[in-house]
C-alpha cells in the first residue's frame, strides 16, 4: 500500500511539514507495512519556500539582503531537489511580518532586498526562478526589486528615484542598460493565485495596499504613482501592465515581473505540484491524505484540496481530508472530488485545545482512518 | 455490503433506536445499495424492553399496577417477536424514576408492580420469562413481587407482613400454598449484570441501598432484614441466597427469583444478544457499526461494545464504533477487538452541542466512515 501524505498547514496549529509526520506515524501505527510519500503542500504564500524545498529534497541558502526599510535582515532561498531550480519567496526579505505595526509604510517600503536575493542566486550560476509572491509589505511595483538587479528609475531632471511606491510618481525614465545581464539568460516563473492589476480599483494598491499601512489618501497617491510606473513600462517594453491580470500581485511586483523579467505566471499550487512532481507520486498511490485547518464552502474556491482533488481525479486515486473542523456538505464533496473528510477532534473540545493538539489528534485520527481502510484488505 | 447497526444509546442524548436510523441514512448516503440491519442494543438496564422488543419486532402490552409505593402507575410488558418469550422489567412499575426525591425510601418500597406485570403475561397465557432488573426503587428482596403472585409472608404470629425491606425484618414463614400455579409451568432468565450478594458489606442494602434513599441507618436495618429472609429462604428451599452472587440485584430481586422462580441468570447483553439473533444476523456481513457516548477504560469492562466485539471476533467482521468522546488508546482498542473508533464531533464545539446534535452529527460522521470504507470496493 501506497500512502501519499500532502496537507496544508493548519493555519495558527500546525505546520504542514509537521502534519506529514504526525500523518505518517498514524499510519504507520496502523499499516506498518505501507509506503509513506510526503509532500507538504502550500497555497505559493508564506511557507512556500520551505515546502518546496523539503518536498524536492533540496537545500537553502542563507544571505544578508535588506528588509522592506532597508535594514539588513537574513534571508533564504531555496534550490530545488533538482540543483536547477531557484525559488525566491518575496516574504523572506520583503515580507510584512519583517515590519512591527507602527513601520508599515507603502509609501517608502522597498522590494530591494527580494532583487539582492535573485542576485546572489544569479552569482552562484543558477537561471532557473520560481518567485513566490505572498506576505510582501511593498508597493513599489518591483521597482526595487529591479533597482537591486542594476535597473536604474530616474525622474525627469535624470535623478534617482528614492525607495518605495510614493517615489513612482515623478518616474519619467527607467533605464535597463545597467541590468546583469545574467537576468537575460535566465527565466521567471510566478508563483501567485492574485489576478489583481497594477491599477485602479481591483489594482495593487487599493486592494492591498491598506493591510500594508495605507491610509485612503496614501491608497490614491500610490495607485497614481503606480500608473505613471505603468505608462514608462508601456513606452519602454509595448505591453501595459496596468490592466493586466496578476501585475498587482504583491505591490504590483507582479508588473515588474512580467513586464521586464518576461515571467511566466502560474498558479501557486500548479507550481508546487510540479515541482514536487506530484502526478508522478500519485500514479502510484493507493490513497492520498490531505488536509487543512477547516474544510469549508471556501474549500472549493481554494487552491491546496481542490488542486489535489482534481489530480486525483485524473488517476482515480481517493483523497481523504483532515481537518480541524468539518462544514462541508457531501454534495460539496462531490464537487470538490473528495472522498472523505474527518475532524481530528476527539470529542467536545475549545479551538485553543485542537490547536494546541492538532499534530497528536491528528496523528491519532490517521490511525483510525487507516484502521478502517486497510480492513478491507485484511478480509480480502 | 451488508452492514448490521448495533449501538447503545449515547445517554443524555440520542437513544440507541433513533442513533440506528441517523446510523442507517448515513450508510444510505454513502452506499445507496448497502443492506442495514438495525440492532439498537442495551446494556440489560432501562431501555432493554423497548430495544428487545423493537428488534425483534415484537410488540408491548400495558397494564395498570401498582408503583413502588402502591399507587396505580401504568406499565408495559413486552412480547418478543416469536411470540413465546415475554421480557418484564423493573424500571416499568417499581423504578426509581417512578419517585420523587422525597418519596425515596427502601424502607417501605415494593417490588409489587412487577409480580402484577408477570401474573398479566402469566394470565395471558406466556411461560417464558426475560426479567430486567436495571433501574429499581426497591429493597424488598423481591417479596413484593412474589405476593403478586400469591406468595404469603407471614410473622411469628401469623399476621401478614406489609410491604417493603424493613417489614422482612419481622418474617418467620413464606407460604408457597398460595402461588399462581402457572409458576412453576414458567421459566425465569435474569438479564444482569449485577454480581452482588443478598447482604453484607457488597450486599443489595449497603451497595445500592442509598441511590435509592437509605440513611446509614436505613442500610444497617435493611441489610439485617434481608439476612433474616435469607434465613428463612434457606429453611424454605435448602439455598442460601445471602453470599450467592447476584441475589443482590435490583434490592434482592435476584434472591426471589433465583430462589423461588429457579431463574437463570445471565448477563443482560447475551441476553439481549440471543434475543435479537445476534450471532446470526452477523455471520453475513461485512461490517457492523456499534457506539457508545464515551469510548474509554470503562469500555473495556462495559457490556455492549464488548460484547459485541466479542462475537463479531469469532466471524472476522470489522466493528467500527462511533461516539461522543474518543479516549481510547490503540493497545485498548486492540484488547477489546476495536477495528476503528471515531468521534462524531465535526470540530471544537461544546457537549452541550455535541449532545443536541447527536443524531445528525452520528449520520453526517457515518457517511464519512462508508465513503472511506467503500473506496475499496471501487477500485478493485
Amino acid at each position: 500500500m501506497k500512502v501519499v501524505v500532502a496537507p496544508d498547514s493548519f493555519k495558527g496549529s500546525v505546520s504542514a511539514h509537521d502534519l506529514c509526520a504526525a500523518i505518517r506515524a498514524g499510519i504507520a501505527a496502523a499499516v506498518p507495512s505501507a509506503e509513506v510519500v510526503e509532500l507538504p503542500m502550500a497555497d505559493g504564500g508564506e511557507g512556500t519556500l520551505e515546502t518546496i524545498v523539503y518536498a524536492t529534497k533540496g537545500r537553502t541558502c542563507e544571505c544578508i539582503v535588506q528588509d522592506p526599510l532597508g535594514r539588513p535582515v537574513k534571508a533564504m532561498y531555496g534550490i530545488l531537489g533538482d540543483g536547477q531550480r531557484v525559488i525566491v519567496e518575496m516574504a523572506q526579505a520583503s515580507g510584512l511580518t519583517l515590519l512591527q505595526a507602527a513601520e508599515r509604510n507603502p509609501l517608502v517600503t522597498s522590494s530591494f532586498g527580494t532583487g539582492e536575493l535573485i542576485r546572489h542566486a544569479l552569482h552562484a550560476g543558477y537561471r532557473k526562478f520560481v518567485v513566490g509572491l505572498g506576505g510582501s509589505a511593498t508597493n513599489d511595483g518591483g521597482a526595487g526589486m529591479l533597482k537591486a538587479l542594476g535597473v536604474t528609475f530616474k525622474n525627469a531632471d535624470g535623478g534617482l528615484l528614492p525607495e518605495g511606491g510614493a517615489g513612482l510618481a515623478d518616474l519619467y525614465d527607467i533605464d535597463l542598460s545597467g541590468m546583469d545581464p545574467a537576468v537575460r539568460e535566465s527565466s521567471f516563473r510566478i508563483a501567485c493565485d492574485v489576478t489583481n492589476p497594477l491599477c485602479g480599483a481591483s489594482g495593487a494598491s487599493a486592494v492591498f495596499g491598506p493591510q500594508k499601512g495605507a491610509t485612503d489618501e496614501m491608497v490614491r497617491s500610490l495607485d497614481e504613482a503606480l500608473n505613471r510606473y505603468g505608462e514608462v513600462l508601456l513606452q519602454l517594453t509595448g505591453t501595459d501592465v496596468r490592466r493586466m491580470a496578476g501585475s498587482g500581485a504583491a505591490g504590483g511586483m507582479g508588473a515588474a515581473l512580467l513586464a521586464i523579467l518576461n515571467a511566466e505566471s502560474g498558479s501557486g499550487i500548479d507550481m508546487i505540484m510540479e515541482a514536487v512532481d506530484f502526478e508522478h507520486h500519485i500514479q502510484t498511490a493507493d490513497l492520498i491524505i490531505t488536509g487543512e485547518g477547516r474544510l469549508d464552502q471556501q474549500t472549493l474556491s481554494g487552491k491546496v484540496i481542490s488542486g489535489i482533488c482534481q489530480r486525483a481525479g485524473r488517476y482515480q486515486i481517493p483523497v481523504i481530508a483532515l481537518c480541524g473542523s468539518m462544514e462541508l456538505t457531501n454534495a460539496q464533496m462531490d464537487e470538490l472530488g473528495l472522498t472523505a473528510a474527518f475532524s481530528i477532534v476527539p470529542g467536545p473540545c475549545s479551538l485553543e485545545q485542537a490547536m494546541e493538539s492538532g499534530a497528536q489528534w491528528a496523528r491519532t485520527q490517521v490511525e483510525q482512518m487507516m484502521r478502517l481502510y486497510a480492513v478491507k484488505r485484511w478480509r480480502l
